[in-house]
């Protein structure tokens, strides 16, 4: 299985790790291919501070600082229904966000960031959190061309 | 053909239960899994009240309360754009989204609710309109990697 | 492969564009099926008027005039977002949406309109860009059953 993850949804990123580890924890080789939005999954606070131009600047200030950052596609009423959300997945015990994409590293999904993509953002190799692949669109297509199903998120 | 309905935009879920009629015509088991956002298509007004705690009660609120509650995706403008939809799609007998989802159920198209996001936005069983399978990541795998194709809506 | 673009999002059309292309230029016979607000990409300004109801007008005169007029789905900022990824893709000669369709036609990409959309938004042939096959989901199902993955995007 090779997914697209594209948004930087909460809702979503939840949906397409969900999967991604049911796919993994039923032996199959999965995928996950973060572009655009996507790539704020992948972001790490980076140890040293890395060199960007202005227009660079404003993507990194715009984007969630990490997978902790993201935000209700709705409802998510200044913040709000994000941490409802949060509190409420905690109540019921549901996997976290940050923990559901560790548990993915460690079923063995490999996880690929969108070259171009990053290119076009400014971000940096150093920004992303370890383990993560660098890919561009032929790879993606080479990945896909090899699975039995492909979704994009 | 096992297709994802996460989304409640009424747009969406248009594209997605055309798509799954299309499919059944066509003679393609089709599966449709409907989960977080788009569990709103499969409720209805409970026979009896339910008990929810405070934060289902607010989810349940917040939600639309059964598939004529859906709104488009952009342009609703305050409901108008929805209603203005509505209004072409029967001047020129398109079929509504209810009739669509009729007409799924009596094509065989077999419809799964996903149990996490029920639990997760604290709707019951009770509050599902009949015909519905409820089912986790590992039956949606599964059926998944029984079909030919299979989209994220 | 065979792909639904239902997005007029600047990023998702750039998305479903580069994969298309790659795609395609990977050996891979492909078809972009676009419907709903996707139709947006395929439209131009036609060469005599033509006739429309209010409701007709009315949906022309919300959606994008043509293919430069989409917007991004997040941080469009009223333009200001939208102008700036313009701005850092021509810095970083990533080709333009525009240039990105034009290179899928000339790359063999079949493109098709669904017809059920135009009639529901009143879109006619005279007002999409040359090169356009038109066709409904019977048409869609059988070009996906025939593929060897499809994304809805």
């Amino acid at each position: 299985m090779t997914n697209v993850i594209f948004s930087n949804d909460f809702d979503k990123a939840m949906a397409g790790l969900i999967i991604a580890n049911g796919a993994a924890a039923a032996g199959y080789e999965t995928t996950l291919f973060f572009t655009f939005w996507g790539l704020s999954l992948l972001r790490k606070d980076p140890e040293k501070p890395v060199n960007k131009n202005f227009m660079e600047k404003m993507f990194g200030m715009m984007l969630p600082k990490n997978i902790d950052g993201l935000k209700l596609s709705k409802m998510n009423m200044a913040g709000m229904g994000t941490a409802m959300m949060n509190k409420v997945m905690a109540d019921k015990n549901v996997t976290s966000l940050k923990d559901l994409l560790k548990l993915a590293r460690e079923n063995g999904v490999k996880l690929v960031a969108c070259s171009m993509s990053m290119d076009v953002m400014g971000i940096k190799e150093s920004e992303l959190i370890d383990g993560v692949e660098i890919g561009g669109v032929a790879m993606y297509i080479d990945e896909l061309s090899n699975s039995s199903s492909g979704l994009f998120i």
